[in-house]
């Protein structure tokens, strides 16, 4: 097979041994993988793939075929369109992935939008419903909208009853931010004038959770998933907490048990497929790069400002 | 009825009208209340009661006898001796307490012993148990050991099988705490020398949690009910919630609803009640004082470093 991978910091396209699938795993002949913010850091060598997955091969995420089934496997399985969330792997033309841990492609979505599908939602879905606990009609604060996750998050809490409040940093990408279901569209700046919140999706850190802190409803969640453009350390007032009965908490998806991630994708097809077969959800891609040029693509993913998916086409 | 009553950040006894029981409610004739911080906070003004209970009135906590009962109530409960947490008022020779608020008093404790069980044992356990999800075998760190919530969640923790490291300012009372139950005593100083752990009861504020969130073992639960040892800005690294997937909630029982109540103590009742009638949880009382000398037992309170309650008795 053909991989891009990671060499001190650069990226090569590599011919590496294709695997076999294991019992009770598949093989995908990767069309479309996703970038996200972890790739970044990964090349930096800051954010090490978890154990059992390649190393030094990219992508969290991926859309593709599947072309073989290991042993315990429904044979059924050939030659569906699926995605997948990835402990690392994705960006190279053959990836194994557990037969648990796949979502069926609706018909009327391409490879290129599949591809950017897995690792936004999932983890959207995760912070929001199974961390927060959001339920229709809660107030929803997403505070780093315009990202990947952030998009997702939007039509997420959108399509399932909630009301959303879109926190930028700046006032760009409102109207798209609108258009994906947000009622509300702030910059961090605002946030103390909107009326209190039922939950909070923390994606940029710090900077944001101390403004955000102070608009919190009774029994409001916080859900903290990304640091990266806010600083790590918040300055969080105990005694709000204590009087409003808030909580907080932390998560991370990449890290987890096979069984425990099977859990999560059983309830993501269970609520979110058929939100993303009728249209209600949709992966906005910005720009795809062939894998050949996937240097180009992190660079252009790592420039800020930009909205939707940065996909690499593998063919 | 004679009161202590609130007069301008001075205490003095005075008359007021017996009240009746309500539908659902019981008067009892008050025979031990305790002393609990909040008072000290409600006599300077700082922590009114909440609407429906007694505003001058102080005490959260007391025991007695049943000697009415409302409209709808089991007259079974008439001169039985109980105790119950109050939303204020408790600090009177009477006091009209909801019949599904109250714990019977076991045949083997006194009322003054049992005067000072309900608020310090009841916050404890919904912190432990209801908020932290506490587990036998969990190692349970607490936060502000040797006050009065701090010796219940000893003795509760060590009760259901829990692994109790007791965190205090000073070395002082750690004797005390090991007989408590405590398996392990520390000043604030050493806690990042010892192994991880699941739970966190934070009864001090920021400064000791600053500290203590350098032990969250994966899928810690801190639980904030107290700030006023430490702060209440507590500096939190987020990544490290994010890493051990580690939730933080904050709370306080007196605000909480009827309803809300009665379910808390529904479940003290529950699994609290027999470990009390067979001696495994005992309220240490440090000195009792006639309530016509309620301001030199809040005097008393006030001092730093006793160990056990502080109990008004009423004849």
């Amino acid at each position: 097979m053909k991989s891009v991978v990671i060499d001190n910091g650069s990226l090569t396209l590599s011919d590496r041994d294709t695997p076999a699938p294991g019992a009770g795993d598949v093989l995908i002949a990767v069309r479309a993988a996703g970038l996200n913010a972890a790739d970044l850091m990964q090349r930096l060598g800051l954010y090490p793939a978890p154990a059992g997955w390649p190393q030094d091969i990219p992508g969290l995420e991926l859309a593709g075929e599947v072309i073989a089934v290991g042993e315990g496997v429904d044979h059924s399985l050939l030659n569906k369109r699926v995605c997948a969330i990835v402990g690392g792997g994705a960006q190279s033309s053959h990836c194994v992935v557990p037969a648990e841990h796949l979502t069926l492609i609706p018909d009327n979505v391409s490879y290129e939008e599949a591809g950017g599908f897995a690792e936004a939602f999932t983890t959207a879905f995760d912070a929001l419903v199974r961390q927060g606990k959001m339920i229709a009609n809660d107030r929803v604060l997403i505070s780093g909208a315009s990202g990947g996750v952030g998009t997702a998050a939007i039509q997420i809490a959108h399509a399932l009853g909630a009301h959303v409040i879109a926190v930028t940093r700046t006032n760009e990408h409102h109207e798209q931010l609108k258009k994906l279901g947000a009622s509300q569209t702030i910059t961090i700046e605002e946030v103390t004038s909107i009326e209190r919140v039922n939950v909070i999706l923390e994606l940029v850190g710090a900077a944001h959770l101390n403004a955000a802190q102070h608009v919190l409803a009774p029994h409001a969640r916080i859900v903290v998933i990304g640091v990266g453009g806010g600083g790590s350390t918040a300055e969080l007032n105990l005694l709000n907490f204590m009087g409003t009965r808030a909580t907080l908490t932390g998560s991370t998806l990449r890290a987890r048990s096979r069984e425990e991630k099977a859990e999560v994708i059983a309830h993501v097809n269970q609520v979110l497929l058929p939100l993303w077969q009728n249209g209600k959800l949709k992966v906005h891609v910005n720009k795809t790069y062939p894998f050949e040029h996937a240097g180009a693509a992190y660079d252009f993913f790592a420039e800020r400002g930009k909205f939707g998916k940065v996909i690499l086409s593998i063919s």
